[in-house]
């Protein structure tokens, strides 16, 4: 895999400070060639999953060889490891707190590193912004061209981030909602593959004690303000509201239960 | 018209989630050397007039050859096609409900376009996001030198939106508030080709029963925390406080009546 | 000094509006291969100080020859000069109102023009966006490599800005919080240098009537919710609280005072 060129950018540090804008300063006195793009810097201070949900949904949408640099890193300065994770698709770089596992699986682990070689670090390194410091300076480097493994030693993997699953039964799927998006979307844990599992009778979907219509092939299915149930834009079971906001509507948030229930025959 | 591999964004997606880097990540997978521009992600949800009054704001200013691609789309996967707007100094892409229009008209529309050819979009098609699977991967296929005429079949037009127009009588103009912007300045629809028709008198501009001082040339005109009229970067009168903000001052917002009253003789 | 290429931008538009966008548009038709880098759109409406401190604390993050444009600017249309700093590593651009001069100062200026030329300018310029009119196409145009000489003619010095500056005596500091980030960690005016003349003895540092652990080597060295003195990324003392806001803690906003007391001996 050669490098695409592309470094991603997903941290908590917001906007409204220059952190990100000095990152992208720092990579582009490495590199000037370089094209950055930010995935999000909203993520909530310090909230690892939000992080590692949507840096797995969007690394699978760059083309391959691109370096994604992820900071949402509450040890910054502790003993947390800074890693890279060098996958069939791209390289992961950030603190390794489970922020890059779930990302790491979906893109395929070849082999991780831990990021010791101060060469490729800014100096001298600060305690508290290792995103300008190691991580930056790191992605820049693998993006330009610098081989994965003069960058520290081998680890053996990635520390894990534990993501609730859903239970499955004969009758049904028990999941969750995972995350809340802009439209008030319900992303649940609830993916294709598996509603794909319940063939030949009818699934009915239901949160907070209400049966949505669905799944639906479109919001247009349903009138406008009425819940409903889709496959959406994660591959995942999506509870939305036409024209509307699920989470408004129904006080939900991450860990909102949502379950699939399935009958056999009448479909 | 060559394109300028410029592409710009506009949606009203927010920042916070990661689907405008996704839509970058699934542009720079076609042409990796495309600049991408952002417009705005922060029109409110589904607000098609406000996108559409931002986007023909701004598509005047970047170099001819610029594909603009605008994504407000409350009626993503119903009957609302896809289009594209080919202009004369550039290239519009989006939902055909009415964003586009207001751009393409001041742009000059050359023709329109179904965005029919699955070729250059992305597969599958989700049911929830054509940002990312269609107007993403035709916008990048655009830029990068594709011929309109591939895209898909023509239209005969796009479709129209509705905006409030000013009524004109030989004693002066009855406007009103288009858009508030991040200043509170009250833009209006008011233009100044528009006032240039009344001279040789005193104008008078009234808001919400109040007379304020102008049109002035500058801010400094009057004193702080003053109300005034000024004809303003977008071309067209403008309500603004002095080192204040004229939305909370006057509690005024889109749609607020702004009169234009003149007067023969004494200027 | 070779101009980098490469155009920061800072300013208090937002990124709500297109204003933003329409700069990089108007940059891009002057030189479509500028990179464009934002710092910060987010400073509060007018607020000079804020952004004054933003810029300082990013511009040396970046290549020698970048160009910095910077846009807070109340007194846009008055009599307050457009001008460029020539400083030994980059350039500044921006209105003469005390913005860029904490700026200008760490990056050394060499020399100080007028922005009078308006071949460089759009035309025609507006009377409320200097950003887009005049800024902006002047900062694209040395970024492509005119001689600042070309811009207009030299002045004496930039607008100074007023920082408040610690009180140092033989037993302490006497400081102030300047900055508030996204974290609520709280940026001080005590900077590092300042800090190390005392040594050989203990420091305790004081907010609020509370005195706080530190400074401290990294937030792990106390426990979670705690709060601490630290060296932070800006090279000055920070309060933060670990996993935590320290500005919600202490209910801290720019200007709270912080000292820093020093005994001499039992280290």
């Amino acid at each position: 895999m050669r490098p695409s060129g592309i470094v991603t950018l997903l941290t908590d540090f917001g906007t409204a400070d220059a952190y990100v804008g000095v990152m992208k300063g720092v990579m582009l006195g490495i590199d000037r060639g370089l094209r950055i793009v930010d995935l999000t810097h909203a993520v909530p201070p310090q909230a690892v999953r939000v992080g590692a949900l949507l840096l797995r949904q969007a690394v699978t949408h760059f083309p391959a060889g691109t370096v994604h640099l992820a900071v949402v890193d509450p040890g910054v300065g502790s003993a947390r490891r800074p890693v890279l994770a060098v996958c069939d698709t791209g390289y992961l770089v950030g603190p390794d707190n489970g922020l890059l596992a779930p990302a790491a699986a979906v893109l395929g682990v070849r082999e991780v590193r831990a990021l010791e070689n101060p060469r490729y670090f800014r100096a001298p390194v600060s305690r508290t912004f290792h995103g300008r410091d190691i991580f930056a300076p790191v992605a820049a480097h693998l993006a330009f061209g610098t081989p994965p493994e003069a960058c520290g030693p081998p680890l053996t993997a990635l520390a894990p981030l534990s993501l609730p699953e859903p239970a499955v039964t004969a009758g049904g799927i028990a999941g969750e909602v995972l995350y809340v998006d802009r439209f008030g979307n319900l992303i649940t844990n609830i993916d294709a593959g598996l509603l794909a599992r319940f063939r030949g009778g009818t699934l009915s979907v239901t949160i907070c004690q209400t049966l949505v219509a669905g799944p639906v092939a479109a919001y247009a299915a349903v009138p406008g303000a009425t819940p409903l149930a889709i496959v959406g834009s994660w591959g995942t079971l999506e509870i939305a509201v036409r024209d509307g906001n699920a989470a408004d509507y129904f006080a939900a948030a991450a860990g909102t239960p949502v379950t699939v229930a399935w009958e056999p025959g009448n479909e």
